[in-house]
């Protein structure tokens, strides 16, 4: 269809889309930077939902029933912040539009969660949104389950580009929408041809359609520029018992000189051509001129949301006090009163008994007596549940006729399952927890990256945390995860040295609000070092001296995490048999060490002795800062660690053989004694 | 069919496939741990494989006309080690199997690429070898159109499991596959139903078949376990102009009582279960009996692929010298003497003429030079080829009709690019490059780390390397990704500081025979630092002194690295003018500073001056090393940089914002001087 038959066929909904077309041409003008193309094809399908589907308050933006509205192809941002601006969205200002990219904005060139009231995601890295929605979803069902209907009762829709399907971690989502029905999530496909190299075609001719379709989807395809087929489109995807996609036909860039080419994907910043489009929108010609009339209708569309969030209030009062208290509490992120209580009961019993295993089984101990009082938690695995030990026995399965389940099975997608954990825990009520072996984080890295940088406490269960792996060999051996992990703004890596440290561990990541959290566990056994259970949470203060020298008598100080802890404990008891006054620090999280104040951290590591680290991994992970001091030198230092790659041989053997031994640090220790 | 069936209705080959099944329970009781039931259950097709299509010679592994065998599910590496043994591979001894997953042995428990003679990659992390196939398959094209089909014509078989395909690489290397009518490409996936968590139904319903054939793939389905239909499938699909993808139903752990259970996945060591399944087999009870005349059909095998192996040594002696030459010399991955020349010429060029350019189009200069003269480079980009400046003009785009085309476009695929990139640099002859953004290293992360591990040069490209990208904001703005890079064991980083630097950097980077490298670019011009032409390769040493103060003079040493070189010489020129003798060091690779001798290391960071870092990102990156001193103070220090995640805004804006100035540098300086 000609554009001047789509605007003459349906002129209310032209004008209204048109409103997004010429504030993304002059937002993207303004800032001389962004992409213009994408709102302006898929902003027929956008007017449509927000106009006649989504549930939406932009009074209330937190309003936990709303539908979920995930920007996947989050380098159209303008689409969104058009959207959030002409509904009403408080904060979403014409001045923020006026901003677009700049120092200070809102309104960043790709939508970021926690800046925007409206934006529930951040996006820009392609397929993390599609990813992230498949979470949205299964939030939404075991919160249903748990609620019922009249309380949790939303749609999570996303519009996803050619990038987001190209992107691996698409089929990790579609797969397990698909597997699991999650028929609340729509997923509109801005289907444009158009990559930024050129034709779709370039590079890949997959049949889109088949394709979802051969993981359980329902697909529709239709003219995305058509406001009739996209309302019945959306109506249909509704009511089927599957995830829907509609496959929607768009023209980038529709309207534009740079229509259906690939510099129609950038920045369109012509003034000439700029102009000559709003000719043909029927818009304005002033700068982010809209006219009152079509505002209007757009911020009537917010007030209706209003209305069905009003009746939604009411409904929720009619549930009882406590399960209120419960929705709210975990909407809150609120820990509830009983989880101190479990943990210092937990923390006792390991103490009195003194279990010798592995750290990634102290965090099933911690996890058991955490779900029971914790319902928000969802614990899962990529395909390595036994080994991650994830799976409590009060979780339940999450499947198609058990919703409430709260364990998932994420199948072998450590990507597809750390971005799902992200759209749970963004979408509120939820604490996911998910597990693979430390190795594979390099899988989930860009999620996590994104857990991060959206300030969320998604937890990540990484076990199998270094040589210690044993006979698998290299590709199953972390070396430099934990300078990875380390590297990485805003977030907790925990490497716990026993059952003690690993609950604590738990206890900060389930509290924590705004960073997420690596627990880094081991697959061999080791012994419980702590034993004064009346001791506070000490892995809050990220490394402390488990156990000290004489006064006076202090020579050597040993840092160690994780499983070179009790190495570390081995070669203080032989040092100080030779009367070596030593000191033991462990260290389960640098992070929260170096947040300490300056004084405790001289306090455990003061200037005079000498420092030997032990981990086994290598030693960028933050070492140096350690060793070295951080006024410059405080102490002769050595390193015991991976200079490189791991191998395959039984895990004492690697120890051995890699030097990571008691032997080796008495030795290091003396030698720098001299 | 009933096993007794089986074993009756084809005999011989059922005694060639249980010597492989025997000789797994048996290595696999014998390391106590291990993969049994992948082997056990793709013996079938592995033997028919072998016997009717393999074309391999065990005396010459490394023949460049062989058809590559890749083992994508890496977990089952005794059934590629059986198969090396059995046909005669003179590594692969039965000591070496008896010492399966044991310190010093090669049989490591997944197979390591440079360990055995016939394993052409590294398996275990699930998708790699589908993805790295892709490239083989790709790399196959690329020569038999330079070389002729004579010369070069061999196919990539790949075994996949479940967890290959359920991982999102795989939808990246189908879908590229497919778009390139890799028809010779063939993929044999072990259909079997069976994840480590239970049923592959628990967590996905996906419908392989019609999920291959949406992107163009030829697909069949077959019992794995009769060798009829598989010598009938692999004939078949070597006919078809299309990649292959041959669905094997198959029974895991075939005739263990273990058998179709994730049990079966694992270690099968129990004494009793393992003679039962000999007895099954027919096999001798015996560990690690293999009765002769078995093991005589099995090298009969190889001794065929020897003759066809002397053919083709006859054919390559019929191509012209040049062409023998050229060939041999792309496989021995020497560089041809004219590379030196170019390089040569272009820094002479570049320090007369002093362009200020982004380092990306620095790479670009230096790619436009030696592409022409190093035929065996493939270039290519993740749908960014105008950002990343990947394209020069000479290579040709490959394409179905284009087979030489040496710029592939890769799509929306960071990772499946990565993974194809090894796989041609394993498949020999190839020295492939590809681009994307710096911050999506995240996304082909762990096909970059098994090229460490592997230790083979691909080349990644990696531009828009800091907050120098500006208004994309903080998803786009690497900050940690350079300390992930260094905390790689065995690889190069390098962030040069203008077109000099980029161009020895590539230098470098192509001629490495055992590192990859990751070249990080900035999109933001930069002046030329470097104008003295006659000099070196001064980045092969990692860092050296750009700029020095007067001799005795000296007070301050500035280091830094890429873009924030040209801002340490303009503190450098403020620091001198106010008389403060200052040094500046560019350091683009740190880990080749590192190899460098201490005395080297010490001339260019003597103690005594202060130390200031520079760099627009992440203190964890190694500075502390550099900036406390590798034996303690040596110095007084600060670091110019990031401490947490960017922001949108002009890239300008962004630097002061940060702080990433000329004026910060100076006053920091003087601060560490009191």
């Amino acid at each position: 269809m000609e554009i001047a038959a789509l605007a003459k066929a349906h002129p209310d909904h032209w004008k209204k889309a048109a409103a997004i077309r010429a504030l993304t041409l002059d937002a993207v003008a303004a800032a001389n930077s962004g992409h213009s193309g994408m709102p302006m094809g898929m902003a027929d399908v956008a007017t449509v939902l927000f106009e006649k589907h989504l549930k939406f308050d932009p009074s209330a933006p937190r309003w936990e029933d709303r539908d979920r509205f995930i920007l996947s192809a989050g380098h159209g941002s303008m689409l969104i912040y058009s959207l959030l601006y002409l509904t009403g969205y408080k904060d979403v200002t014409l001045d923020q539009i006026k901003n677009f990219r700049q120092w200070g904005a809102i309104t960043a060139g790709h939508p970021e969660y926690g800046h925007v009231s409206g934006v529930e995601t951040t996006t820009g890295p392609l397929g993390q949104g599609i990813a992230n929605a498949v979470g949205f979803a299964m939030a939404e069902e075991i919160q249903r389950a748990h609620f019922g209907k009249k309380i949790v009762d939303h749609h999570t829709y996303v519009i996803a580009g050619d990038g987001c399907l190209m992107e691996g971690v698409s089929q990790e989502a579609i797969g397990l929408a698909g597997r699991h029905e999650l028929s609340k999530l729509i997923v509109l496909w801005d289907n444009n041809d158009i990559t930024i190299d050129g034709k779709v075609s370039l590079s890949d001719r997959t049949d889109q359609v088949q394709r979802f379709k051969a993981s359980g989807w329902h697909v529709q395809e239709i003219d995305g520029h058509d406001p009739e087929q996209i309302d019945a489109a959306i109506t249909k995807a509704k009511s089927t018992n599957k995830p829907s996609m509609i496959a929607c036909k768009t023209h980038i860039a529709l309207g534009h000189a740079a229509q259906d080419t690939s510099k129609g994907h950038g920045a369109l910043t012509d003034a000439e051509q700029l102009a000559a489009a709003k000719e043909v929108y029927g818009a304005p010609q002033g700068a982010f001129e809209v006219p009152a009339d079509v505002k209007a209708q757009w911020e009537a569309m917010g007030a209706r949301g209003a209305e069905a969030h009003a009746d939604w209030e009411e409904r929720f009062t009619s549930i009882s006090d406590r399960k209120q208290g419960e929705f709210k509490r975990a909407y809150a992120m609120d820990a509830p009163k009983k989880l101190a209580a479990v943990v210092r009961k937990l923390k006792k019993e390991v103490a009195e008994t003194q279990p010798s295993v592995a750290t990634r089984k102290s965090s099933e101990m911690a996890l058991s007596v955490i779900n029971p009082v914790l319902p928000e938690t969802v614990g899962g695995s990529a395909d390595l549940t036994g080994s991650n030990n994830t799976k409590t026995g009060d979780l339940g399965v999450f499947d198609t006729d058990n919703r409430g389940g709260r364990y998932i099975y994420w199948g072998i997608r450590e990507h597809g399952m750390a971005a799902a954990m992200n759209g749970m825990t963004l979408h509120g009520g939820m604490r996911p927890y998910g597990g693979t072996f430390f190795c594979f984080t390099d899988y989930a890295r860009p999620a996590m990256r994104l857990a991060s940088l959206m300030r969320i406490p998604t937890v990540f269960v990484m076990t199998h945390d270094s040589i210690g792996v044993g006979e698998d060999g290299p590709t199953h051996q972390p070396v430099e995860h934990l300078a990875i992990c380390r590297a990485t703004p805003n977030s907790y890596t925990f490497r716990p040295a026993d059952t003690v440290e690993t609950t604590e561990a738990w206890e900060i990541a389930l509290t924590s609000k705004e960073t997420p959290s690596t627990l880094v566990l081991t697959r061999q056994n080791l012994p419980t070092l702590r034993t004064d259970y009346k001791q506070k949470n000490l892995t809050a203060q990220g490394g402390y001296v488990l156990a000290d020298a004489e006064v006076g008598k202090r020579q050597v100080i040993l840092i160690a995490t994780g499983s070179e802890v009790s190495l570390a404990m081995e070669a203080r008891a032989q040092l100080e048999a030779q009367g070596i006054g030593t000191r033991v620090v462990s260290m389960p999280c640098m992070e929260l060490f170096a947040e300490q104040d300056e004084a405790y951290r001289r306090k455990v590591l003061p200037a005079g002795a000498v420092r030997v680290g032990i981990e086994a991994a290598v030693r960028d992970g933050g070492w140096d800062r350690l060793l070295l001091g951080e006024r410059g030198r405080e102490a002769k230092q050595a390193f015991v660690g991976m200079t490189g790659f791991g191998a395959s041989a039984p895990a004492g053997v690697l120890f051995e053989k890699f030097g990571i031994t008691t032997e080796n640090v008495v030795a290091k220790a003396k030698d720098l004694l001299g």
